[in-house]
């Protein structure tokens, strides 16, 4: 198992870790990889990598769909972000080739940053067949 | 393969299984382990698992995104539960180390039920690396 | 890993794709498949196969969550299904044994279509303990 450390700059951003997760794989001889997030006010996605306004799209329609100041019960001022990390979810899998990621041409891997600015651990674990 | 028994005490309710998955790899050398709900009005999520105002309000906000009564064509009067569990999902995975969950601090995982009360299957598969 | 290479009618549809992930992990020793979708406007869900109805009602429900004209800001005319893809997901897990997947009675695989028509492509990945 890798770890990796991310800075995470806003209070909602998703983050490109795309880079360090296709790392933790290099040169191995994994089938699969599975990229988990250990928090519960954040999750990982695979989206588009190619225009940033996508992310920005996602952010915005998620706050749409739950909003921040909604009537909640959980008295953190979070409750919108535990809500999102359970409809975006806690991990991806990718699978993996020849020690590189199997990505499809537009697929980017986000940490999804809902309850920021901090610095969050994400695990990547692969598999060997 | 293990496979978990859950008793779902209302018809929307989240049953933390974090102890009983817990169990299933306790013991082995896996590095990861796939919790799947063979069941379409059912998902599985990993949220906190401290203030059980989390669930509460994730059951509540789900309800609200995906009313009961809405306009649905499936005529058995579940329909916002398979909406539900595919907004939610049928699998989680969770990185396991010397036997144990590799969770973070506040996360827990959650047999999310939308169509209960049931006796619900759940099944463990560890993969060892 | 295998490949499927799946047509899909219509904007948006859920394509049943059950029998051609269950041919990918025939007869071999695994114990989980990985069923993942290398794109950005589709997803992979597992839902109801009984009655066409369900996927129907969360295709409908999806497009009243994330509407198609919605105030996005990139500006292919696709943004609700970048959306739609995250909430669903890219991947789904499904235990394996005896070279037979091992589905609820209900559960069915499905490409979940959102920019279609076109011809998608599907990596279907086992995992042998």
């Amino acid at each position: 198992m890798h770890t990796l450390s991310v800075k995470t700059p806003r209070r909602e951003c998703f983050v490109d870790i795309t880079r360090e997760v296709a790392r933790a794989v290099e040169g191995t001889d994994a089938v699969l990889c599975t990229v988990f997030v250990p928090h519960t006010t954040a999750g990982v996605t695979i989206n588009e990598n190619a225009d940033p306004d996508v992310a920005a799209d996602l952010l915005a329609h998620l706050a749409e769909l739950v909003p921040r100041n909604g009537r909640y019960r959980h008295a953190e001022g979070n409750s919108d972000a535990h809500v999102k990390a359970t409809l975006v979810g806690s991990s991806v899998q990718v699978p993996v080739a020849g020690g590189r990621l199997v990505l499809g041409t537009w697929q980017g891997i986000y940490l999804a940053e809902f309850d920021g600015p901090r610095t969050r651990k994400v695990h990547v674990v692969a598999h060997h067949g």
